[in-house]
């Protein structure tokens, strides 16, 4: 049914003419049509519009030629499922005005029905689905445990995530509870967007970086592989914890189809700690798209001769940032096609 | 003449006792004594004055029974020096209103003169030399020319450091320019230092981490080794470019005497990178400094087990935070000390 499914290809492991290519953040702050759609509504408006959402997700495919769609929506959309205020100030980021501090807050959790709490998300991949009409394929996406309990703990963002640390090194089986009850919910979440119309799952794990090695071990992986586990018969997952290299020789044994790296680990290196067992995504530096676009172009011929074209999916290492021009964009996604042309 | 040389030896490769510890930002807000002092003098009349950075130097080695000093000061002084103003407010970070743009700015910064015009650093060391007599080494320090370019540049802290990176993929010949002349009053100034006292010092690249390796390589190593090189018959150096591991093996290979590393190192991969050519001091995560002191202790020791005992600095991976109780920080360091005893 997929007119480009190098995507899908990509990530099954199959033979592909070129790389696939899209962009973190893509629908986002960076393009114009999106900031006109910003002034006239606020952030959870653009989300729980199935519309909007929709059109919000097709701007980059449309405007960018990006070879995936993946659907507007927010990782905090599951503390609000179960049951948890999220604020959202434009430019300041996410605030949870209550946190989670003990075991009576976490018992107080809903933890069923995100189908049903969350039904605007399912809506909005049924109609980009139609829109798309096989177009490229359409990515849905959650927050890892670990990311998400950071943020229900502290309550918004932190440069250390000391108080999510503290939280887990103090009352680790409170931590564990909590990690468990977001990870089921997680699990359910992602199989209702695959049932709406995602062809693959990403699950976003962006304050993994923080933690140690062991404690990647203990407080995010184990929750990532059982998403992976539970979501492998489903569609393809693609895990993506930010910073944490060294988990990816674990990763590339695990149920996930994919892994997103940074900018941080070469291409090189991520060959070698995941054996080619295992699709990498990634890892261009968001900041060298301000780089002039002679340099972008060169920049990511260097890349992919350095992923090689199989098992690899072009994309940046962390989220586009409001300051890139879209030609800039253009740029990227236009040197991945042009890719051994 | 050193009561307690543990850490000089750990840098000459010598056989000791046990590892030495010091905490970095061990002087600062978790210590009641610096708060009452802050609460008198704003931060860079406490830098200023050589009676002021003497007393906070030696708070942690009175109160907390670390195996160093490191003089109180900030990496920003050398910005200062080079003409640029550089205010601080209190909880909220730097700032330089007049920020690195073209080559103009960078011809008109100072670079000769870092002994003189940073005076008081130096008569804050010979100051605190003689408080210590002899009981702990004194280190100096400095911060790594890439770090200093993305103050310059930013004009403040960021996420990203998407401007200073901008700056260096768009203009990469003014980029070296800046960097070798940050570059090179450091050297004077790390030389000052240890002529005033400094038994070793480090070199912080702060921001080091945000760049990929192949930025790393071009836009960071070359100047950290420069410094490395121009020290190295003078005073141990130290290099501590957080976040990035991918640089261990090329710094293990070069002049410095000691590498600094953060948390989301192991041991084992760090002794793998660096073949035990070269003094890794680290990696006690500062967020676990908020578990119970039983806790503490427990990783404390598990973290000496897998670096081993010699050619090893007991450190924290980054600053120790305001929130860490006294007591804390005291088991840190007691658990060091008991090792093995």
């Amino acid at each position: 049914m997929l007119k480009n499914d190098l995507l899908l290809k990509a990530l099954r492991g199959e033979q592909v003419s070129r790389p696939p290519v899209w962009m973190m953040r893509q629908a986002g702050r960076y393009l114009p049509d999106y900031i006109k759609l910003r002034e006239q509504y606020d952030f959870f408006t653009r989300v729980q519009t199935p519309e909007l959402a929709t059109a919000i997700t097709l701007q980059p495919v449309d405007q960018v030629g990006v070879d995936a769609a993946i659907i507007f929506s927010d990782i905090l959309v599951i503390p609000q499922a179960m049951g948890l205020e999220v604020t959202l100030e434009e430019g300041k980021g996410p605030f949870l005005p209550h946190t989670i501090k003990t075991q009576a807050d976490i018992d107080a959790l809903i933890t069923t029905s995100a189908e049903e709490s969350l039904h605007y998300v399912m809506s909005a991949l049924q109609l980009t689905k139609k829109e798309l009409n096989g177009r490229v394929p359409l990515i849905g996406f959650a927050g890892a445990p670990w990311t998400i309990l950071c943020y229900m703990v502290e309550g918004k963002g932190s440069k250390t995530w000391d108080k999510a640390k503290q939280f887990a090194y103090t009352q680790p089986l409170l931590a564990h509870l909590l990690l468990q009850k977001i990870t089921s919910i997680t699990i359910a979440y992602l199989k209702a967007q695959v049932k709406a119309g995602a062809d693959t799952v990403q699950v976003f794990d962006s304050w993994a970086g923080s933690l140690s090695p062991a404690d990647f071990k203990t407080f995010a992986q184990p929750y990532l592989f059982q998403i992976a586990d539970a979501l492998k018969d489903d569609a393809p997952v693609i895990l993506f914890p930010k910073g944490s290299w060294y988990a990816l020789k674990d990763i590339s044994n695990s149920s996930a189809a994919g892994v997103g790296i940074d900018w941080c680990v070469s291409p090189q290196m991520a060959r070698t700690f995941t054996q080619n067992k295992i699709t990498i995504q990634g890892n261009f530096d968001p900041a060298k798209l301000l780089a002039p676009v002679p340099e972008i172009k060169k920049a990511v011929k260097e890349m992919i001769d350095a992923f090689g074209t199989q098992r690899y999916i072009a994309n940046l290492g962390h989220g586009i940032t409001p300051n890139v021009p879209v030609d800039h964009a253009k740029a990227f996604v236009e040197a991945v096609k042009e890719y051994g042309a």
